[in-house]
């Protein structure tokens, strides 16, 4: 299973080379993830009501070509790992068929004071059938 | 009375027309109200510690000309108001000599909540002395 | 006439009050006028494929409540006011009838050497059909 | 060798989780090594004006623990490979003897068409003696 979330390059998330900034991708990233979840049928920020936050203790990206201003971009998200008490996701950014980037995202499952706790059974139930 | 809060341009902080994007003066504008709060010897974050938050309710921006990638640049902030709700900065963006862009930020004293409040007696009286 | 652009609020859009920090209504208000433009039938991008630039002269913001990660927004566009050298764009970002942010961006016309130049006559008209 | 980049965090870092947004750490980085190209003498803004570009070709960083709204942060940065074609630096981001995060860039080095091509020899034996 795989979440498709489209957006159109902004004028801030350019700089001076003419491109995107590379910072940005890990910001696509984060969108990605949460349509995935989304996609599921539950947002983050529904997790963040019940108290579980997913921290980010990991990122990769590869990048392979520039992404440029006012185009289409999707980034196509799956879930690579799903576990109680860490989640790993996957990243492709594309434009129609040319791969930009490539990345993922570790994740440790937290409460609201930054510990770490375990995902609720029914949560990583859910989150597994993707 | 000023503060002068100094930073070097960012590479993130430029755009594909070459120069800084023009939303980071409203960044650079916070670091100075920052600065200047803490030149007077407390910093924004006792403030929220206090439960005590600066909401911003207006800014007003005059773009005189650009800054540019890895240059040194002050930002002087002055403190144009302050009553026990609401507090006006004004700001200079400046290249030694030259003034690059002007601004005011208002700013409406509220609670850890969000809603309005009326800033301390004692708090009012130490962010005046400046 | 106006345009609308509809965006989900990112959570990197988000600061430590729990709402979304203020200069990103500023990028927003970009969104906002590239779609405006984008409306009328062509897009920033082939004005900068033109040779050119709409150089921000200033900016005003009022800000009226907070918007929140994961809220669907509308930035409504409309033009204030188009001459040879200046433009003027005005800004209601919104959740649904909510206003939260009002917004004008003032803008110069400026040719790929970031120095004054006039629209041509047809990209005028073209700007003031809207 | 190391170089040493001083940051303040700036509230616009922060998210609503209350501690820096993780793409924040990737812009830090870019300081780290923009500094370390300074201590060596040269800064990556003569680099571009010599027509030579790093294209950022590859990211990892791994999160130990959170930073926080006006805190200091030490980013020490080192050269961990150098060749005629590809750079990779190194980072630890630091809260005094607080590993907060590590992580390393890999670059390309292109012209600036984005096309690759071969650092110059004087420049690569300059950026070596780090």
């Amino acid at each position: 299973m795989e979440s498709i979330t489209e957006l159109r390059v902004r004028y801030a998330e350019t700089d001076q080379m003419g491109i995107v900034h590379h910072s940005n991708y890990v910001i696509w990233m984060e969108l990605g993830r949460s349509d995935y979840l989304r996609m599921l049928g539950q947002s983050y920020s529904e997790w963040e009501a019940l108290g579980i936050r997913l921290v980010v203790a990991g990122l990769e990206l590869t990048y392979r070509g520039p992404s440029f201003y006012d185009e289409l971009i999707q980034i196509r998200t799956t879930l690579k790992e799903a576990t109680r008490r860490k989640i790993v996701f996957g990243y492709r950014v594309m434009r129609k068929d040319a791969l930009l980037v490539e990345g993922e995202s570790r994740h440790l499952v937290a409460g609201t004071d930054g510990k770490a706790r375990t995902l609720p059974e029914e949560l990583l139930a859910w989150v597994q059938k993707g």
